[in-house]
């Protein structure tokens, strides 16, 4: 046999080996489902149709890498939010942290009741009581020292009825989905009423989501020097407000073009549904309805925290897909999985 | 032969063509310079050996992909900013446009001077001048009809001494440092005190950065409905100025982390300078000196657009790079190359 001749069979040989693995990677394909916690209902063939079209090219649907973004509401959507929003029990818990600093809580609202264990009497006083927490407990500090007390906060800090730590109530079939997404030449941002800077610390970590496609609410900094080093400083004054009508706002000004789909649970969620369904070509919007009591929380219109009322009654009069938690879901939480 | 004596030798037919294939791939690597328009002198030698160094794997300076920020001022820094900021021609422009329909701007300063030709009596109100200009210009439309304006006037509009579009007048040096940096895993983003959404409907055409990659001053926006459909509409208010003191707050709000390089060339960029060498390991800070009369222009301590005063100094004591745009680039504007 000369070299030529060697070629040939070893070719052959080779052929039959890229064969069989080529086949074995068809079925590997075939057996992987991307989206293994959710049922194959409605809301997971809707997802699956979406992403399939645009993402064929030549197909009239198709769209480029580029303008492939995402945007997910947090609470509500990524992770649970009852009995209150997480940031809510962070303020809470930093207020006692903070307490023996400022002994004139003990006879100043909402202070006073918080300490005492009174949420409900520290809320009662409505926005305002909300606002002087959330610049009691947000605003003071570095950048970068708050960075590190929510950091330390969720290393300890455990949900009331659950006992887990909040960053592990996050929904699994939520991970698959943004992961599927990303996995698809998606670029996937969070867009959340929540704290811009209370979600970066973590959203790497838990969602694959860096700092930089994290979109939320904020309040002022100020570049400073201290002891000789420039800092920001965080201000006990608002700057955004990342909710309802908001969220489109916020969405321009962060990530500068219309996002082909996104993903809510709330009343919050809805102009930034319409604004993105309002684009041209293939549209994905998507609500999800906390129905399961039993494994998480049912809630809905009357709901104070996460109200979804008015987006519901739209997603049914536009055809936007509703995931039922109950019926759609494997799993809930990742610590669920078998 | 046998199929075992057939593959070693096939083997080593196709060792020794690998090898010759690898010698051939080495050489080209070695032939390609990434910053083929930088003369070899100090300032590339610097950007080279702070690449390696952050992103050689297991060195005590390297720095994960994801923490590889790389942050650039625009005017004079990307692209030219005389006789006058490029958006400010926009401006002007606009103003000659809409005339038509404000037949008060005849009698009304700055409007008046402006339409007259007169654009050094018009900007003698200083800053709430250029403010009304500014919103009178940029304010009132939805964000996509400023957007389709903005691109409409860089399609036609030519700079008054190179004839050029201004699209055109972009730095061939810095080109094609955003494309070394992000072959080496760094995210682009531009940090301008330009207006970001007269930057981004043409900086990934123009420099590979996507429009959430660029951080810029803005006016306040607003959600609403047009003829039934959804709009976010410009108003003439200001949100947020991105130049000085404010460029790190503006990274810290879209960015989230600190840079590790930034580039710039005027005063307004030093605390984005101050804020980037100050976090820990390695840092590239760079200044682009405008020293070259005869290719671009010549100005510094005195210069009213893009004054480089305190920035000079800083760069002089703590050693940061400084672009000597005479010495260092062999080419200015991609028009110019042979």
């Amino acid at each position: 046999m000369n070299a030529l001749k060697c070629f040939r069979k070893v070719g052959g040989v080779v052929a039959v080996a890229l064969g069989v693995t080529l086949l074995a990677v068809a079925w590997g394909h075939a057996q992987t489902d991307p989206l293994p916690s959710w049922n194959g209902t409605a809301p997971k063939k809707a997802i699956v149709a979406f992403v399939e079209k645009v993402t064929k090219e030549g197909s009239p649907d198709f769209v480029p890498v580029a303008e492939r973004i995402a945007t997910f509401d947090n609470d509500g959507t990524l992770w649970a939010e009852q009995p209150m929003y997480f940031q809510l029990a962070f303020a809470l818990d930093r207020v006692k942290a903070l307490a023996p600093q400022h002994p004139e809580w003990k006879d100043k609202e909402p202070f006073a009741s918080l300490l005492k264990g009174d949420v409900k009497g520290a809320l009662a006083g409505g926005e305002p009581a909300l606002a002087q927490i959330v610049m009691a407990t947000h605003a003071g500090m570095t950048t970068e020292e708050f960075d590190q007390i929510v950091t330390d906060w969720l290393a300890t800090a455990k949900h009331p009825t659950t006992k887990q730590p909040y960053t592990a109530m996050v929904y699994q079939p939520m991970l698959e989905l943004l992961a599927y997404l990303r996995a698809n030449g998606f670029k996937t941002f969070v867009v959340s009423g929540g704290g811009i800077d209370f979600m970066r610390p973590w959203t790497e970590k838990v969602y694959g989501v860096p700092p930089e496609q994290v979109v939320g609410s904020s309040i002022k900094t100020k570049f400073e020097w201290r002891d000789g080093k420039p800092v920001l400083v965080r201000l006990p004054e608002l700057n955004f407000i990342d909710d309802g009508a908001g969220k489109p706002v916020g969405i321009q000004l962060h990530i500068g073009r219309r996002p082909i789909a996104a993903f809510g649970n709330s009343d919050g969620d809805l102009p930034m549904l319409q604004w993105t369904t309002a684009g041209r070509g293939a549209r994905l919007a998507l609500l999800v309805h906390h129905t399961d009591a039993a494994r998480e929380w049912a809630y809905d219109r009357t709901s104070a925290t996460g109200r979804l009322d008015k987006a519901l009654d739209e997603a049914t009069a536009k055809g936007w897909t509703v995931v039922d938690m109950k019926n759609d879901w494997k799993v809930i939480y990742p610590f669920e999985k078998p």
